[in-house]
């Protein structure tokens, strides 16, 4: 109960406050890499006889976290089951945020069409304050006209 | 036949009426969590030679609804494999949910740009207005002028 | 190498003609449903050892849709592997769809917020012309009252 | 390290500087396809014993690719391992850019709507563009009328 709270817990956290997508790419990559190399040690220390040396234990977790899992080598003990799903859960995250971050590359450069329309039509709006401008000026001199006229 | 239609319903129902991301995030979670927990308490109920206890239960199925599935521990009777078409189907439905939340998020925070520029164009268009009445205010004193002169 | 061009090119296709979501969704849910079930069938078919019945294959069908793959039932004659490159391959365009789908249906909802903008800008333009309106009336009535004046 | 570097500055690197969607979904498609014929090929060289054949594995490399992972076959040297990694690695890239592929098709199509109402309102900007010079005009003439009735 307590794990899902937690998982739940910084999952809200990182939708309310999303970092840059470069930054997240950046974490996810290096979080990954840490999981696999320290679960495979953990296993190691944890399961001397499924885990012959730390060698294995990067193969088993390399092949958890990407969610292929073989099954030539699986954690027999509870200790070395938590560590597991800890693994796995990384897998998801690893692989919703990489897709996430292509995503939003390829929907960014979709609407880079958009931002150059955008910029176009502010050049317009710049362009008819001028028309303003000139239309003001022009009334301007038709009252001195007028007034010119009178005295 | 019947639980096909059940799946295409249900994310026909979720595409038209989208839950916002925050609480489908939340959802999907406790979802899970729970089809962890349950898959993992009725596995051993349906089949006590292959599930020892509850815990190789709830091992079972977090590496079922992760889709890593090792295959140490399988449901080897049809009641265990329907039970565990449903935790498939569920961790295929928690992976698209988590990608899709972190994915709007990230689409989110690019688009957060084009929303300030967009509050910049709304005013300068509050601003034409303001010019609208400067000129509208000028040709009423013209016109006025005008009749004055002639009466 | 023509199974890579055929895969290639139903892609390119799918990308330049994109379905509606909705149609889409359909369309992938009923797909991998005939998959699963067509190939329970033909996996019994093909080899009668390792699948005793339809049930057996349709249950390997599952499980290697949803990439899960246990390996507790796995194909070994040629033609059988064949078969099951077909499924794997249409798991991932079933994860990819139905993800694809969510996601666009949650960036769907945040842009919402941009589309009242957006017609309240238009309602701005469309009473500007009203203004413009407005300053042309005045115009004409002071060049009547300026010739009317000379004649 | 070194190789989670190179993960690292690749996916930054295409971040920084994406792809066409079209060109991206044509890449990922025929690089996995090379990489199962390659990996396939490699595994029988390195690995006579496990792999009979080079059809065997192929058939280990699609079911790496597509994350299915059986472990019927499976790498046992640490050389096999490694090239296992880089499977395993494309396949999360082939998932990912697939699923990103296909949901910016979808949310192109979304925003489609959002083209045409923005090609709606330049339509409108450029009208006004038209009043503006009727009204320039109007005002041209009015001072001209003012002007030749002094003479």
């Amino acid at each position: 109960m307590a794990r899902v709270n937690i998982v739940e817990r910084s999952f809200t956290k990182f939708l309310s406050k999303p970092p840059s997508v470069r930054a997240a790419s950046r974490t996810i990559v290096l979080a990954t890499a840490t999981v696999v190399v320290g679960s495979g040690i953990l296993m190691r220390l944890i399961d001397h006889k499924e885990y012959a040396n730390v060698w294995v234990g990067m193969w088993w977790a390399i092949q958890t976290v990407t969610t292929v899992g073989y099954g030539d080598v699986t954690p027999a003990a509870t200790s070395g089951r938590i560590v597991a799903t800890f693994v796995m859960l990384q897998g998801i995250a690893f692989l919703a945020i990489v897709t996430a971050a292509i995503t939003s590359t390829f929907v960014a450069r979709a609407t880079k069409a958009f931002r150059t329309e955008r910029e176009e039509q502010e050049t317009q709006l710049r362009q008819m304050e001028a028309r303003f401008d000139e239309l003001d000026r022009k009334l301007d001199r038709l009252e001195a006209a007028l007034r010119g006229r009178d005295s």
